[in-house]
């Protein structure tokens, strides 16, 4: 499988670490600083448990390592840091540039912080092929947030597959929740493959819309709205409020033609306005209400159990499919097959029954 | 891979055939009839290309067949009547049972008829086991349509993997077409994958809903609106008509919320009657535009030419997919692993890589 190149983590390593006041600063990893202490996978695995954020942030950088010993540590210690999601909850939230993301997390993140919840947020953005160039690259985009001692912003891992990108997400996740962190915000960017990775991993799905003249998900792949438990309208304020509510009546009754997610759960629409502190606590409310519905089902715990099935799939998939692709003797007679489908002098099945034959010739 | 048992083929055969006046009754293989006569892949083609009713059925049933010597010849007839799908338009109607889907083929398949289209109605439904079961199994169902010269229908291949199915529907497409069918309608049954798999075969993809009590798209499974060019509320007549157009008028305003689908097509809502014959013309005419408007921009062209690398590809991950599960070492320890996953005692990504060792290891 594609990795990143493994000289871009000494980056990731700095950007978003928020340390509580917890911390012991000389575990404590900064840029320009000389070579990293190692550790144990017994000193990582005591060090996250007891809420020490450069061993957390460490631990991550090694899952996001590109060299083979490096993966190897991140796996035990991710394995010794299973069990430790009770009472978490996790949330997806998308929507594209300008929808207000960043502006709409950190109110929100802000408004969870003071009410004793411990914050992780990631995010999936196979896009980046750079932390800088990231939708979490930029620290500024939540200065408060960033800066406050119950919040964790880990900036998107740079470039690789969508898949290895989702694997270290996921794999942040247990390592977040084993570190304390109780409510994990997974943030993507609205425009495909990375909600449906999103959404194999998080309990809740949040659509942030802005409402606007008339072509409301202008950017926004179709699906995605099928997959939300709850759409919020941001930036209800001022000038901007009717067509707020209008949008908000809008999707409520395009909804109610939807037939209900298996969660049973009947996804509901709301209008916010980061900057007038409103609707974020209706919001809050609404992502405790599925919880406690989806529990109450046996909903949340199934559906947590076949997410993993489902990620275990997937990696096998996306295992065989690179082992396929990436196979000499099929990418040399790839161009060719397709060629001739593009020409119409061949069946798509009997194209890949040629490459077929090809890989497994080896 | 798996397919389908090749003793079914006998019932198929028979099921659906519709034989022009210029069928030569001596080629027309019926149910009871002592051992068929061996055709060679040039017998088949020529018959197939002249229009001959019996040959095309045979062609098709080799195509089912699980026996390899049939599927090497259909594969060969297959090669040879690819480039006759020149004109064709080629229709996925889908709908749960109840929205009226039969008597809604029917009376537009005649309305087609009559004005001088060759049709072919062929079916994906992986839930039949038995031809007898088949959305299309029932020759009843659709009994003018199945009577007209100028109609084709073929049930659902019977059983074997959706994969399997959709092969063999994608195969008789073209089949059909080197026979001079230049409509394909295939009818799906609106819960879920096999809509997908319908989607990457045809040109023009409708949904049928029945107008009811506010819950319209009972059964339907989300996602299925997205792919629709079209929707159409059917039983509009009567009592219904007010409930009919009160659902059209939802439809549409929820669709303005979406974005629009690659081809650019804004998606239309309509409603119609087969009884009363109202919104058949409409609907027909909506087809026309769709045809005409994607031809103009390169659309139709495109979509078919990847459709086609789409198919390619899928049938490569089918393929490893059923060679990875099927493999003894994995079918062993898979449910050992599934069973640590469901315990929380191994992350997705390490069962993963366990399966995929057991695989690789042979």
């Amino acid at each position: 499988m594609k990795d990143d190149k493994s000289n871009r983590s000494a980056l990731n390593i700095k950007a978003g670490i928020s340390p509580p006041p917890s911390i012991n600063p000389a575990l404590f990893t900064a840029r320009g600083r000389k070579k990293r202490k190692k550790y144990s996978v017994d000193e990582f695995v005591d060090g996250i448990l007891s809420g020490e954020m450069a061993m957390l942030s460490q631990a991550i950088t090694l899952t996001e390592s590109a060299l083979p010993q490096h993966y190897e540590v991140s796996q035990e210690i991710i394995e010794k840091c299973l069990h430790h999601s009770t009472g978490s909850v996790r949330i997806g939230i998308t929507g594209v540039p300008g929808a207000g993301k960043s502006t709409f997390i950190e109110t929100f993140g802000l408004r969870l912080a003071e009410q004793g919840r411990r914050l992780a947020v990631l995010a999936i953005d196979p896009s980046s092929t750079n932390t800088r160039g990231s939708i979490l690259g930029d620290k500024t985009r939540m200065e408060k947030l960033s800066t406050h001692p119950s919040a964790f912003i880990r900036p998107s891992p740079a470039a690789g597959t969508l898949g290895g990108v989702a694997r270290k997400t996921r794999e942040t996740i247990i390592l977040c929740e084993a570190a304390g962190f109780d409510t994990i915000i997974v943030e993507t960017v609205g425009v495909g493959q990375s909600e449906i990775a999103a959404r194999t991993m998080v309990d809740f799905f949040l659509l942030l819309m802005l409402a606007g003249s008339g072509d409301e998900l202008q950017g926004i792949k179709r699906g995605i709205i099928e997959m939300a438990d709850a759409i919020a309208i941001t930036k209800a304020d001022g000038a901007n409020l009717l067509n707020a509510e209008n949008a908000r009546a809008s999707f409520e009754s395009a909804l109610n033609l939807f037939p209900l997610p298996p969660s049973g759960w009947k996804p509901k629409v709301v209008t916010c306005s980061a900057h007038q502190n409103t609707g974020i606590n209706e919001l809050w409310k609404i992502i405790i209400d599925y919880v406690g519905f989806t529990r109450e089902t046996g909903f949340f715990k199934d559906f947590r159990q076949k997410q993993a099935v489902v990620r275990m799939h997937d990696t096998i998939m996306e295992y065989l499919s690179n082992s396929f692709y990436s196979h000499e003797a099929v990418r040399s007679l790839e161009p060719t097959i397709e060629k001739q489908l593009f020409e119409g002098s061949i069946t798509s099945y009997k194209a890949a029954l040629k490459l077929i034959d090809n890989y497994f010739k080896k």
